[in-house]
């Protein structure tokens, strides 16, 4: 059966112009309603469109004109779509429409129960790292895949499918060392830490960290307050070449493409399930090319892992999974019952870790502990120590200095080392009543930490003014807001007013 | 656990501006990034915030425009914005951080596989037919209750927070009678002929009718082609209190707000699952004061439902839903092998309607016969025909002309019949080799039909050359593309050139 007459698949051409218009990841692009290209081609709002320059395409989100800013015969690019496509101002773009996708046929699939296999996996994840898919189609695929929707089996083949898609790092030294803490747990800000630790005994450790997904702040976040992070490959490269180690943003590397796409709709919608988790995680190791990796899971009734049996669930998958790929993992669950060290947010966080590796008296104890016992795990999968003998080394590269100094030479290698910055507005909450600190809301305090701004307002967060098991008389801080805005400060109190046990307090002994 | 100092939640106040641009439904503001109240209230592109005016609120997406077409101290409202919100140009708009809602929450639980109760749904409808979830949100939603995972209980609980959320009619007649059907099969327009045919007969039968989902045309998209079908509530009530019935869309009278935004979203990511499916049929059917419904439900390989054990699984959970929300169903499984009539979209639909009621020589048999005994069905539920008698009685209303002098009245209480628009472009696909029909693929044919424009561009779609069995010559048309714009057509032709076995021809006997 062929189609008569036969005629190739119709393009349009209409002149690039920036619409000044930041529609953050997703490209848009803007075309008269009245446009003979819309009218003749049929390009509702809201269709997809595939855009082309050369040899770059783009598959963009129509939205209408209806106003004269715009010009017959053009179209105008949202940023994203502008950064993408990067044509000239006033070049010609070949606007189409796109062809059909079969990742969204697997999409669909795996929302009605078929399991995918390695090949649609592939197709999907090339699909959302060349931003070809809707916002809807993500969010679509990601709620598919969340809670226990995946099979250990396509979850390697999506750990799998995301490593092939970006790309994928070798080092001259061996072996290479990671850590990854699942999260979860506010304030858990150790990796910098662990980083400077290792290094300065000798380990090779090319860390890329994420940003937040559902949390105040990520690794990256609160990094970047003490030193650029966005470094590509080839910077990254000379960083670990010369310091042995770094902390960066693994999106600017473009490790894992998908992912980084993935994570723009895991984060409004607040998902991130086991699998996603695992492959995300997983993919990241493998594609900066580390072969020993600890993952640290805290377990505790309000952090993002809840339960023994939850964790060693968790850790089973991510064995599973990180063996098939050829990953060497150690897994440590650790205490997740409250936040740790002082600082919930990029910047409160990032002091923090200045004042462990700085030794100074008020540096957060239960921050020091963690980043210890986490080195030391580290340093004994590196094979620079014995098993059983990590911590003590890792103490003696901390309390001797030589971590403080293996940090600022790293951040400097990274572009230079800065200030974090420090909140404009901030608001005590108070205990109603005297007694002992006897639970803390991980998940809530979470959110008063995100509804101040964090993680995107870099000062912004909550700081912890108690710890657990500590005694408190009425009208004493319990921990502090801070945030960059007057009106987000209002909204996270707003929050707070109206939520009970927040922190927990008990009669006292 | 009180804050302090204790602030009332902020607000910020922004002129309002009609910015011209149509983002289809999804309500979006236009901020000037470098504006004050955007650096106050830390408001980032793709933040959701709540824009008010004397008592209407709105929950809009942030999108930052760094151009001058809008000036400082202006709100950009998108076309859904200003619709939703309708300001005078000029008027002051309040401007704050929405609330946290607790159908956010809700819906993530249900992603995680936690069942929902009544209570659950009816806070997340509330906020679906409100606007006040984003389309991210939306996906999600509807991801989650797709395939089997909505148990009956919560497929009960939804139709009811559906019914809960809308208006709901009454009637002075009794009983109100009333079809559907599940549809996936193209073509099969038998609704506008039952209303006719049930009505002559004397069945009160106040027919809303929905668009189209997933497919080329919904019956809304095919009436509206010969008559107004978006009738505000009173409109209705007198087209029905004079000719007994309608056949109007039940987005304009509002009667499922919840179900008309989740279309929104099924639509493009082609999701229509069971619980979804059953919800919203049956809550329009309840909502419109129907008492004694007729379900169709075609059966056949590449139809919506493909078995006959689905399409009893489906009949049993119709049954169940509607009896638990007071309705009599009475369910029908009908051949759903290949295409009913020659029409494929809304005004190819609409011209076989035409021809059976006008009982033209050329008129498709198997929608007259169709019509035939789903009207019989109805006249027997509503009382005016013994069972077995309904069929009879149907035939002599259409063909004694009774059923034709009552659709033009009907269409004229309406507003005024129409003559359904041609397409512009056409384009033949043709038999490769001689031999006899075996198969027709509903699924890829209603895909070529949609490519082709359908039903967003009334005229275009598919029509059906020839029939199962029938014997065709190399070269003979099997069926026709019809689109309104030379870029839809070429697009559908693409479509057909790259796909094998739309219509199998098989040797002859």
């Amino acid at each position: 059966m062929t189609p008569r007459p036969s005629q190739p698949r119709g393009a349009a051409s209409l002149v690039a112009r920036r619409a000044g218009i930041d529609t953050y990841q997703a490209p848009v692009v803007y075309m008269r309603a009245d446009c003979p290209v819309c009218r003749a081609e049929g390009f509702q709002s809201q269709a997809r469109v595939e855009l082309s320059l050369g040899d770059r395409t783009l598959i963009a989100t129509v939205h209408h004109v209806l106003a004269d800013w715009l010009r017959h015969g053009e179209a105008g690019l949202s940023e994203a779509a502008w950064r993408m496509l990067h044509p000239a101002e006033g070049e010609s773009l070949s606007v189409r429409h796109p062809p059909v996708l079969d990742s969204q046929r697997h999409i669909r699939a795996k929302v009605y129960g078929v399991p995918l296999a390695y090949p649609q996996l592939l197709a999907i994840m090339r699909d959302v790292a060349g931003n070809r898919l809707s916002d809807l189609h993500l969010a679509s695929f990601v709620t598919a895949c969340a809670g226990d929707r995946m099979s250990a089996a396509e979850t390697v083949a999506l750990t799998r499918a995301m490593i092939d898609v970006g790309e994928r790092l070798r080092w001259p030294s061996h072996p290479v060392v990671d850590k990854h803490c699942v999260g979860g747990l506010p304030g858990n800000r150790t990796t910098p830490l662990v980083v400077a630790i290792a290094t300065a005994c000798g380990a090779t450790m090319p860390k890329t960290s994420s940003r937040a997904i559902t949390s105040p702040a990520g690794t990256a976040d609160a990094m970047e307050t003490l030193a650029p992070v966005d470094l590509a490959l080839p910077a990254m490269r000379r960083v670990v070449e010369r310091e042995g180690g770094c902390v960066v943003w693994g999106g600017a590397v473009q490790l894992s493409p998908a992912d980084d796409v993935l994570i723009r709709v895991e984060r409004p919608l607040e998902l991130d399930g086991t699998a996603q988790m695992v492959a995300s995680v997983l993919s990241k190791k493998a594609s900066a090319g580390s072969e020993r990796v600890l993952i640290d899971i805290p377990v505790g009734p309000t952090a993002k892992v809840r339960s023994r049996a939850a964790a060693d669930a968790l850790t089973a998958a991510l064995v599973e999974v990180g063996t098939a790929v050829g990953l060497q993992l150690r897994v440590v669950q650790t205490d997740g019952a409250e936040p740790v060290g002082r600082g919930i947010g990029p910047a409160l966080e990032a002091w923090d870790v200045l004042a462990v590796l700085q030794r100074l008296p008020a540096a957060p104890a239960d921050l020091r502990a963690r980043a210890l016992l986490l080195a030391g795990h580290v340093l004994e999968i590196a094979g620079l120590a014995a098993d059983g003998q990590g911590s003590a080394m890792a103490r003696d590269a901390l309390d001797s200095g030589r971590a403080w100094v293996k940090f600022q030479a790293i951040c400097r290698a990274q572009g230079g080392m800065r200030e974090p910055p420090r909140a404009l507005y901030t608001a005590d909450c108070v205990a109603r009543a005297a007694g002992v600190v006897t639970g803390v809301d991980n998940r809530r305090i979470a959110m008063a930490a995100k509804l101040a701004g964090a993680p995107a307002a870099r000062a912004a967060g909550v700081t912890m003014e108690v710890k657990l098991g500590q005694r408190v008389e009425r009208g004493q801080p319990l921990f502090r807001l801070h945030a960059q805005s007057a009106g987000e400060l209002a909204y996270a109190e707003a929050y707070v007013a109206g939520q009970q046990d927040l922190v927990t307090i008990g009669p006292g002994p």
